[in-house]
């Protein structure tokens, strides 16, 4: 499951009773607050005592199968072989059916809801898929079904405790998933990228769904300053090569260390700066395309308004205002 | 210590050197931004290496006794066999003892502030319990003492390390314990249920005091409707048995996976949408009930005031309201 | 690298194939949202399967190397010898070196931004010190590089794994590292302390830079009561040897589990009842001085202005908020 990684270590040190490796990396939508995540754990070590758990996140926005399947894409390339359990709930009366999906080196629990499909792609795509239909291998419940508790959570601790993977339901068509559906970028005739925010992280980066030879193929060079239009906003940022070569203040784009485009500001929050959030489009102009403020785009700024002040001087102005 | 869960694993898998099984669970109302957890269990750690914790949950409100007593007795039946370490600090000046609670199949160490008594008597009750006041079992402080980190930690790493738990300080009688206190219903005579809410979930979900079974005996059946007055609103919610039941932003009451019935919203945050917190009085009244709503009960509405409309019409069509 | 707990335990009971003990403690301001700590574990336990974490805290403050500084440095005498990893991002363009430093039972590794150094010298001092520049130990980044990830991880890993500290990188001069820079106490000729807030725990407790010996070099005995100058606000507050000396909703100051004096009030937060935060100056007079407030030092009260009372009354009113 870690195909880039140096030196993959052998995972079965601990003598374990399967050959799947004895790690169940955990992501979910349950927070922490309450005691859901440690009642998951703690019904896998009842099955399986030898376990290790890797929490991914369990601060997925409650419902929202979206992120935690990019969160999940971003992660699992690191991940330790063995199993993945993923859990971003669909939500009262929409229940999925929970699938185990084998990959190369171990096993995908979750939803059938697109959650796990961008990671299991990732990894090489599904050599077989199992409905998680045999109540033998799961929990009763007192009332209704806890899927991750009394469904998910036995499946894991059956599988690394030995059990295969076909005695815990049904096979399914690994083509009769749910697909995962990730944002794709438009490109216009012009060279803009209409692209929008993935991700932004704790540190208020806005990781873009724009690869960087998107702007290699537009000649742009690590210097140039390119356009951004960030919701109704219009900022200017420096393509740069490092984070190194930022200027203090200063607004760029740099590649992430996941291989994307992400606005970052110097210590301080980029999304909170330019107002922006998951899902804010964001238009990527070119140094060399004429003018991107045409007539009738007058930017509508999201400061006071600026009184007698000609409406034409705007655009100039918010160009020069990479840096807060 | 998990009565209910099928084939209860061997948990000796580490060649331990007691007979309690090498995993401690772990709640507080320590938070996570600070450093308590984690000291915790490094002095468990330096005590007992081979231990393996799992985290209930950090984030009882400070000083929460109800609320983590609450949280610990939904999780324990699902706990593996060992240890229980539950801290809620019962604040300044009013220090209560640290206890060890011997039970069927592990040991709960805590104050002695009514926080683990629902979670013992669910295990069967107390054999033994010991005061935590052999000096030679804790740690010197610094200053003043962090009852967690001085006392109970280390009560928990020395009996995982063998240390029998009659040397951790002075025999108590399991009678002298402070009891838990948790909220009954009052059932009225004309079939009302006077309830309230336990607990509000990361999901919004509230989980009322009360067992479906007082539904049963009130003939009340799958797809009825029930009358909710939850502070000072009246709203009608349909009791389903499964969430699968639910329409599209219907109200619904459903046996939750603990077996209480809780109120519920489909992907919405039903405490918000009700603006119900834990303890906030809830009252079901059967559909067979002569109007809830008699004189002198008029609604007061959270909403703006609806002008010239007669008051006598507005239960009507409160009723009408299950769907936002 | 626990100097004072009592019977350290043997910590090589997993047949580790290093000397180093296989622990982690873990330190970071990653946040718990995002999938940061989980892919920097699952990066070591790919190269060192049989390590085990100690989470100290991922909340500390974006950017915060004082506070993470002074959280380690609060937790490192309690957590288990082996590795430390402290991560406090110095933000864009500001790249500080890793290193990995060498103590007496272990290795602390992180930023060279004084994040590490006040815990170093509570270890007793660094014996040898490596810049983490042997990109052989490193993991190629897709994009920029991610230091805790693909840096400082792959460094613990390698360690855990047996490679010894000197392939890691080139040798440094302890001498050299980024001092941490920790606010000492003014003290006044006239015997007050000028200090300030050091740490605001969960609880609202306030832990200041000021020792409880200064206070019985000034023959402050306990229950006599201090003058607190916090902000502009002036309080007073008796000096509690136990916090069960403390009266109910009494501001007290007592000699915290970490040894140094801290405000507290009971079951409240007194850092929501004071407005005080970390940073927040406290200056502490003592009962014996004459009156603290000599003229030109009428205080500038936090509520809303009083009117026609005679400014000369405020500081006697003052004096006897202790209380709210």
């Amino acid at each position: 499951m870690a195909p880039r990684r140096p030196e993959p270590a052998a995972t079965d040190t601990f003598g374990a009773v399967t050959e799947l490796a004895p790690f169940v990396s955990f992501l979910s939508d349950y927070g922490t607050r309450d005691e859901f995540v440690g009642v998951c754990k703690a019904v896998m070590l009842e099955l399986a005592p030898h376990l290790q758990f890797v929490d991914i996140t369990h601060e997925v926005a409650p419902f929202d199968v979206r992120g935690g399947a990019l969160t999940l894409v971003r992660a699992i390339q690191y991940l330790p072989s063995g199993i993945v359990l993923a859990v971003v709930d669909p939500g009262v009366g929409t229940e999925r059916r929970a699938i185990a999906v084998e990959v190369e080196n171990g096993v995908l629990i979750g939803p059938d809801n697109g959650l796990l499909a961008p990671s299991v792609a990732m990894l090489g795509g599904a050599s077989r898929v199992f409905a998680l239909d045999n109540a033998e291998y799961q929990l009763p419940a007192p009332g209704g079904t806890f899927a991750g508790r009394d469904v998910m959570a036995p499946a894991a601790g059956h599988l690394a405790a030995g059990v295969p993977i076909e005695e815990l339901g049904s096979e399914a068509d690994p083509n009769s998933l749910v697909p995962g559906l990730l944002p794709l970028p438009q490109e216009g005739d012009d060279g803009r990228i209409d692209g929008e925010v993935l991700w932004v992280d704790r540190f208020g980066n806005c990781q873009l769904n724009i690869d960087p030879d998107m702007f290699i193929a537009r000649a742009i060079a690590p210097g140039d300053g390119v356009e951004l239009h960030i919701g109704a906003e219009i900022r200017r940022a420096r393509w740069v090569d490092t984070y190194a070569s930022a200027r203090p203040a200063e607004l760029v784009l740099v590649t992430d260390s996941y291989g994307l485009v992400s606005i970052a500001l110097d210590r301080r929050s980029a999304a909170e700066y330019l107002n922006a959030a998951i899902g804010t489009p964001v238009v990527v102009v070119p140094p060399d395309l004429p003018g991107a403020l045409a007539a009738g785009e007058v930017p509508v700024r999201l400061g006071p308004p600026e009184g007698s002040r000609p409406a034409e001087s705007r655009p100039e102005r918010n160009r020069e205002e990479g840096s807060p």
